[in-house]
């Protein structure tokens, strides 16, 4: 998988790809992320990103003709499956759009800032409007990162252990159940038992119920969709 | 307000907080945010943080014991008003809870890592658990970051134009409606009219319709919380 991300800050995403599992990504030769500097298709003396607001009112917007001259910079190179836009008014990411979304070989990101980006670059350019929950953020940089890190760490041989991911909250519709590492009683607090019987099935079930009751406690919005899925899969 | 993140790979958010707003509001002295390397609160020759969880399964955890030393250590320094954990399976992050959290001084947050934390420093440290959406992320760095970022550019004096952030989507419960920049026609598609025409009340009226439309057709969910808001409020 190939990611590029057009940011007008591009420092603000020095650290999230040169660490941990994204930087494994890139070393095994899984995934490569590349940022670009918007401002360095920008034209004029100047070198001018953004401009005020067509209609008055606070914040500045992001000029369309640098976007589209690095979006057909970026398609000379390469063809792109999705050109995403990171925006609070697109669709709410989530772990079924993360799945699908890693099935894919190129994926250009834009991130706003600022206000926003020009309408014309969204409604001529852009594939698909993404936002990863309903808050707004200083610019587009961090939910790409987001983006980018929810999918990469899906990919076959990112993370240690394959099976990882599978076992995390929303794969099966439900959250997670709670997890405990030794010592087995801590701070006055002990694991509970059937954690340390070494009884598969019995852990199993716990977990489940675990999950099951932690889902409609915390969140029974995902729970009644949990509880759909299942009564369409079994009929 | 002053914000200090526990993470076992710290690298990760070397980036978000020395550039563009949260830069900015480090050196304005309206914020200031501390990133700890949660594995020089380990004890032991190995300086281990992580291990197996208990009942098997795929994953690591973070123990216990170094992550309530780090919270300890911080305690002594200043008192907080909450210890947040970042996980899927918290409270959904939000802009009304961003926009309370950023009223606090003093906030803590503990990213996980791998398959978590140990349960135990949840059930005794842990204030608030908050989720920035439904799906999983290879840490809660990033989570961290988002969250940071969402509380700092509310603070007054942070943006530069201090009406920027009542405009934003979610602020008045619809999602923000289309901006425009120079120049007026661009690749063959001009700008709405009336943001052209000067009339601040024509302009005013077109924008809350196109952000009432928007909301409609893409969230719905949104869009009835609306309507039901501003039926309580005008009865």
């Amino acid at each position: 998988m190939h990611i590029d991300i057009i940011s007008v800050v591009p420092g603000l995403l020095e650290g999230p790809f040169s660490h941990s599992i994204l930087k494994r990504a890139e070393e095994k030769g899984i995934a490569t992320v590349r940022v670009h500097n918007l401002r360095d298709y920008a034209t004029g003396k100047q070198k001018q990103v953004d401009d005020y607001a067509f209609g008055g009112g606070a914040g500045m917007v992001l000029m369309a003709a640098p976007i589209a001259a690095c979006i057909e910079a970026l398609k000379q190179e390469r063809d792109y499956d999705e050109i995403l836009y990171m925006t609070p008014d697109g669709a709410p990411f989530s772990q079924p759009m993360a799945n699908a979304l890693s099935l894919k070989k190129n994926i250009m990101i834009l991130c706003g800032h600022y206000k926003g980006v020009d309408e014309r670059i969204r409604t001529q350019y852009i594939t698909r409007e993404i936002s990863i929950g309903d808050y707004v953020l200083s610019g587009g940089e961090l939910a790409a990162a987001v983006v980018a890190d929810a999918l990469i760490r899906l990919l076959p041989g990112v993370l240690n252990d394959e099976t990882s991911a599978l076992t995390d909250s929303f794969q099966d519709g439900l959250l997670a159940p709670p997890v405990y590492t030794r010592p087995a009683v801590w701070n006055g607090e002990a694991v509970p038992e059937v954690l340390l019987s070494g009884h598969t099935e019995h852990i199993a079930n716990w977990r489940f119920e675990a999950s099951v009751r932690r889902t409609q406690e915390r969140r029974p919005d995902l729970y009644r969709k949990f509880e759909e899925g299942d009564e369409n899969s079994t009929r």
